[in-house]
């Protein structure tokens, strides 16, 4: 079979070599990968990571063997991976960072890919492949901020910052489960797309630099209940502002670790929670597809390019042009 | 002004007075009450209650005077009542039954009320008193249900037994949050009016008597993930069997009092949790009320009565023949 | 290895048989099984399991071997094995019951036992597999009803029926974390015993047939926090009415099975829960060891059978005069 | 009456003034002052408050008179009154930093104070107003971190930097809860004292600058599970290495805020909680009060002084010297 290995050298060295076939031991299923997605994280990593890694956590497929004791899923089933082997329910442990696909274990963007049977997981009922394979890491990342911290209610106020695929499932996620979601953004025409897909409020960050004013205009003064914190530098201390007494200010990702540094300690007097979101488990990426299922949600795709081509995706989405998912499509 | 007071010949015996205008103390604010509404509760303490009680839990109004040190509300507020005077936030207690509206303490069915300030609630925006007066028990009972134990995800599936208030409620909050809803009746065209309200899965108990059977194919075999148990005698070991593992069975009400006994045990193997539901706390109908604004949703009024034709709303509720909350206008 | 078998005949119908010595698969450890210990359920079990099935959801050893990918525990370690071998963490899942040690799986009342990786459990740092060997089911149970559904704050009461093996480390982990303890039995003997491991209060059931007046007494009228209610029948009323507003009742176990019928309904006007307690999951294992540990909390034996004659530790349960666990040593 | 006043000057400034008794009005009490406490919020206050206040938070006392509508309490009832005078029970909202006793509000350094009901709890059993006197701010916040966020289990390890007010009663709660405790000083003598009253481990932080290294070492490497961040400028960066995989730091105080800033991005690939923590309910009070009772806990008082003589006290805690409370009589 064949698959794209990181060699060091970036995107440009990615290179699609032919490798064994791998098989299902105990335990274990072979999957026929048909989709991956890109995150940020694949481009941080391309550039990071020497050696010898197959990347990308984002993918789905089809079960094309079972291994010995093997009870959860079944050839034939459409399943997506989890960005953890290891995190299947419950408390977080240190030790899932040992295994995270296209990180420290090899990843999604090859033809056949083993894993164990604890982590993969039903694709949502009527998804392609194409379509599951956005979820592993975006979607998941904004379900656990939503709903497995300070846990979202109907009538709430969410606030997201930007439009990337942490965000835009953030609101179709948000919205889905009857909240007000506030959205900022520096172009008036991904908002005008944000409004297309229910935002409630929308807020140019260019044309208003104290948006944490805006999103305080639109609560009464309260502020939101949980805030999305994926914004990069500088946005922390607004985004402590625009929370309300009590909120949740979910920690995102991969950009605001370029953030710098910032006071926390208004959060005292405040009484909000600031928690890191990382990813999350396999029960919970079961329940957001239920989720997805129930509420007739879909992603929102931008562009999708062939197995062949995927190094073009890796450079589409350093663009930063997209709105929407990057996807492979292997088949 | 004029009040309705229960003097302990049921509804016949309900006698509409003069009696002086109440003035708010220090803490308190006088309403003019514009709208009530009944529940079943109202009938049983029309039966049973001797004594001299303005009944009814249930109503809403606007502020038209203000005590000393009032600062969560001004005159000229449209605002519910809360069931209980004294449960505003947190963890219940004894002595809120000292002081539940229309049972242990006087009622809403006057002309004007003083009520404590911390037990009244701004109504929904855009909601009339007719409308907002249909909360403060069935919907508010509804909301703790699903809310506020288990707390319903979206995605997960909701168990509604039969289509009285809290049922009715339960639907259109269970679909604001994005869950899937079942919902039983022994009418065709009650679950007919159901679906256009949303529900996703309608089963009539009469024609399939082994109900919790249908809740499971509609799950895939797993069950609800949580029942609104108001169903009066023998359901409950049948909610118990449609609940699936880990889930819990809302235990609500007057109706389900008379239930007789049953063997709870099997909740031991499900791992299932039985939570009694008694209402709800201030905080929550604020927050029910925040759900209700940002979904658009519009309480079922099933007929209005005039002040003065009280008892006749009491009797039409004891005709069972509704759908929907019975109001009455005090305007 | 030599292993004994229920054949169908009860506890006459344990057969001891040499058998092959199982090897780990993939993902599995071998354990020389040190020590078991009994529980009613196994009782139970004897009387009504036909069929050929290994004993005993209890035992703790030494691991002697591990299969490929086994990452969480090393030859020599010290293990007890859990009672489901499936519920590693979080949301327990209907299929935790079809492998349930010495129920639906084989058990542990053999020489060598080999076990998922994921099912075992390193034994508190200074433990004898003896003393691990009690913990698996009834320590486990307490454990999950205290501190995973309410979740048990130090200075609330704890009320325990009766003075089985659950009731014991209940009492013993309730006074470890910090809490009030009320315990029930008929034994003024055994009442004896528990103040000595600490119970603040003990009452005579036999002597005070209305002993939730007790408990209400010993709590200002308030009622018990948490009550584990592993009656039998005809206590769950009694608990419910010692059971504080907003409080959980705890529902264990097999003895209460058999509870026959009760009113539920009183929980709703109580705003109280009744929660399902059926062992636990590993991760509530490895915590609680971590507090038997920094408690330094010794279990209770009472008595201590070899290997041979594990026959007659069963017998000796039968007889209900022993205050602590029947443990099996199999070196 | 007697009470004295700030009046911008710092401590010189206090002037102790006869003023008119104060009188309860409907819902409130009157309390004869029999002693109060000092916090470094009170150093602060003095230091930065012009006009004309009561200050103190903490204090403790007879209930003498109660006015109409007060059910809570009774004449000669000892109680404390709460720091914030309307967060009596669930979520904290904006408005409790309307009416902080000793900041917004005036507090209790005078003979008599009027209380709202809603704001006293009644001290422990046996406790004397000058122990009860020191639980108002530094002993609610310690339980608040403790006990209100992730919840600490009995087992797990809770990390105290220095040996103020906060972390003492940090210390002799999480002992009480049945858990690990490590605790850092600049002082050897002052960690012998937190050894005596129970602490696990001792880490002098001039010794050892890397201390977040013997956390860890304390720990096998996990790290604890609750901080209680109270530390001052640098020590948030190693609160966040010494805690575990999804643990929490519990952000405290006024220390704190002078700390400058920090990347608090090390949370998110930890799956971390930084939770702010602001004294607490009246609830969570009276919990901590059940606490104290049922473990015989003390609090360590540093030195009483006279009513008289309160800007000693002022001057006493000053000098950082103390190692407990500083009490004023008012006897």
């Amino acid at each position: 079979m064949r698959a794209f290995h990181l060699t060091g050298g970036g995107i440009d060295g990615l290179e699609l070599r032919d490798v064994p076939t791998p098989e299902p031991g105990a335990g274990q299923v072979a999957l026929r990968v048909e989709a991956t997605s890109l995150n940020y994280r694949d481009l941080m990593i391309a550039r990071r990571l020497g050696g010898d890694r197959i990347p990308l956590s984002d993918g789905a497929g089809v079960v094309t063997a079972v291994g010995d004791r093997v009870s959860e899923v079944s050839v034939g089933d459409r399943v997506a991976a989890t960005f953890f082997v290891d995190w299947v329910d419950g408390t977080p442990f240190a030790a899932v960072h040992d295994k995270a696909r296209g990180g420290t274990v090899d990843g999604m963007l090859a033809e056949v890919v083993v894993a164990d049977a604890h982590s993969v997981v039903p694709v949502p009922a009527g998804w392609s492949s194409a379509q599951a394979a956005t979820l592993p890491c975006a979607a998941l990342t904004a379900w656990n901020a939503l709903m497995e911290g300070r846990r979202l209610l109907p009538g709430q106020t969410v606030l997201l910052l930007g439009t990337g695929g942490v965000s835009v499932f953030g609101l179709q996620l948000a919205k889905a489960a009857g909240a007000r979601v506030i959205i900022t953004s520096s172009s008036d025409e991904k908002l005008e797309r944000m409004r297309a897909l229910g935002a409630d409020v929308t807020v140019n960050y260019t044309a208003e630099p104290d948006w944490e004013r805006a999103v305080l205009d639109a609560t009464g003064g309260v502020g939101a209940d949980i805030v999305l914190e994926v914004g990069g530098a500088g946005t922390l201390p607004k985004s402590i502002a625009a929370t309300r007494f009590g909120g949740e200010i979910a920690l995102i990702g991969i950009l605001t670790g370029a953030a710098g540094e910032t006071n926390p300690f208004p959060l005292v007097t405040r009484c909000q929670t600031m928690r890191g979101v990382y990813v999350g488990s396999r029960r919970m990426f079961a329940d957001m597809n239920a989720a997805l299922e129930a509420n007739a949600i879909e992603p929102l795709i931008d562009r999708v390019f062939p197995f062949d081509q995927a190094p073009d995706a890796y450079r589409h989405l350093t663009s930063q042009q997209h709105i929407g998912k990057v996807v492979i499509d292997h088949t």
